[in-house]
């Protein structure tokens, strides 16, 4: 492919991250070749794209449209003969992962994108067994991936930074907003700030503050929504006053690392567990699931759009 | 006024958040009387609140429509003096805001509502020169307080459970989305939140793993609008697949305090603060801080508007 747009992209899994990337891949008109270990994946995956048709950012689609573009080739050899893209998306086990993407890599044409969802592993422990371990590239998406704009985009320190480049192009040719990180750490960004986040709310709630609903509610009718729409940097800077982030700084000074140092320390002990769960299933978790996950994404995609029609992706 | 809907509401102070309490206090049809120290107090906030008046979530009104409802009353003993709510908004400073609060419990009705905006102290502080201690209830906006519907409610725990119910109907009769909290911690539950995320922001930032745009970028295009949605209980609940919020705690495990471990414990020292204003200089602080604000603004409200035409205020 080079720096052809890609026409035929590889999804290694069926699981929830896979199931999204399939149908955004195949809403975006990409030949779908589909490599599961699952036997009954073409029955399986048939009767889960018609919700995540239902569901893409930019409206409901044909569930058969999609399935139209989406092709069975279990072994991944097999799959992976002509592919420009790859993204696997296979149980977070190193070596596993490890031995895959040397089959991939080669198997496939040496100019595919080979790209991970890994939410836990690092570009240049995945590549260890190619003779280039630099052409993994992570692609992190954010569950789930047909709807939510941001993908990680990180690669090895032995990455060409053009291979790093050719992956943010094929996620913005998607509709993607993919951010590039300086380097991988475990977590990456995203997932690290919401750990830090969970954690105080874990704490929170643990010490009786609030349930676990008034806690989203909380989030919901007030950080939520403002980081929908600015960055928490940004956030500060406009909190600030007219003085902007330095007055913020200089008004917060010691004050700012005393409170970090007052934040929780919670066990994520069975007791802390119970109670959060027995809560989630007196609050929220008494809807069905696919209410609940429906809702979601269809309040999800009224944000996006009212965000677009503001100039915002 | 009892249990009379509050016709009269005396707002201390006219800082950032005065401003936006006494803005939709008067779009609310409350009469307002503003006490401040200011001398040109009048004068200032007639010219500050036509940005207030443009930006109300249920869209602009006129600003002179809203001057016609705020009147001036310096001394806040002849402020309060038949008032139904009381909302305070001086300075963060202790002993300061406990003879205020007693001078407004000896000149205001018996039951006028003595509300508080602090973000930093806690409510039995605030009362403790009072013959009632618990008359003083914490009612914590998120900036600025005309959009954002988050109010954090809290009383101390001499204070009668009444009093913090009709501190809540008073906040939800003006649009808001008031929450209790079951008791008052320094920095209540959004800070604390906000605290926790922005330490390993700062992290990430000053290990160079991404920049401050790049990791407002991040948050906007993922954790940001998802939790404009559902919270961050809900969401992991629905992150867990069918099995939920119980088979993501167990899919977890150890991983989850492992990973708490593994967060950043930056300082906040000069070189940390001068490293982040640097870059948000030639970030998105290059652009006019009143730009930023009414674009911030705008899209709150967009976000806003479609949460609620999809059932969420």
């Amino acid at each position: 492919m080079s720096t052809q747009t890609p026409r035929t992209a590889v999804v290694i899994g069926t699981g929830t991250i896979a199931l999204g990337w399939i149908a955004l891949f195949a809403a975006r008109d990409l030949r779908v070749r589909v490599s599961s270990t699952r036997p009954d994946a073409p029955e399986y995956v048939a009767g889960a794209i018609p919700r995540y048709a239902a569901t893409l950012p930019d409206g409901a689609v044909d569930p058969a449209a999609l399935l139209d573009r989406i092709t069975f080739v279990p072994e991944v050899r097999d799959a992976v003969g002509d592919a420009d893209v790859v993204q696997e998306n296979a149980p977070e086990d190193l070596p596993l992962k490890q031995k895959l993407f040397a089959r991939v890599a080669d198997a496939a044409p040496s100019g595919a994108l080979l790209l991970s969802s890994t939410s836990t592993l690092l570009p240049d422990q995945l590549g260890a067994e190619l003779a280039e371990p630099g052409r993994v590239v992570i692609g992190h998406p954010f569950n789930p991936p047909h709807i939510v704009p941001l993908v990680e985009v990180v690669g090895s320190p032995g990455s060409d930074p053009a291979l790093v480049a050719r992956a943010v192009d094929f996620y913005r040719g998607l509709g993607k907003s993919p951010v590039v990180l300086r380097r991988a750490l475990p977590g990456f960004v995203a997932n690290r700030l919401q750990a830090a986040l969970l954690r105080e709310a874990v704490h929170l709630v643990r010490e009786g503050v609030v349930t676990v609903d008034e806690l989203d509610t909380v989030v919901t009718s007030s950080i939520g929504q403002r980081w929908a729409v600015v960055g928490p940097f940004e956030a500060f800077h406009l909190g600030g006053g007219p003085g902007g982030l330095r007055h913020w700084f200089a008004h917060l000074g010691a004050g700012l690392e005393r409170g970090w140092e007052s934040l929780g320390r919670p066990p994520a002990d069975e007791e802390t567990v119970e109670t959060i769960l027995a809560q989630a299933e007196r609050g929220f978790a008494r809807h069905p699931y696919p209410e609940l996950a429906a809702r979601r994404d269809r309040r999800q995609n009224a944000v996006i759009a009212a965000l677009r029609a503001e100039g915002r992706a």
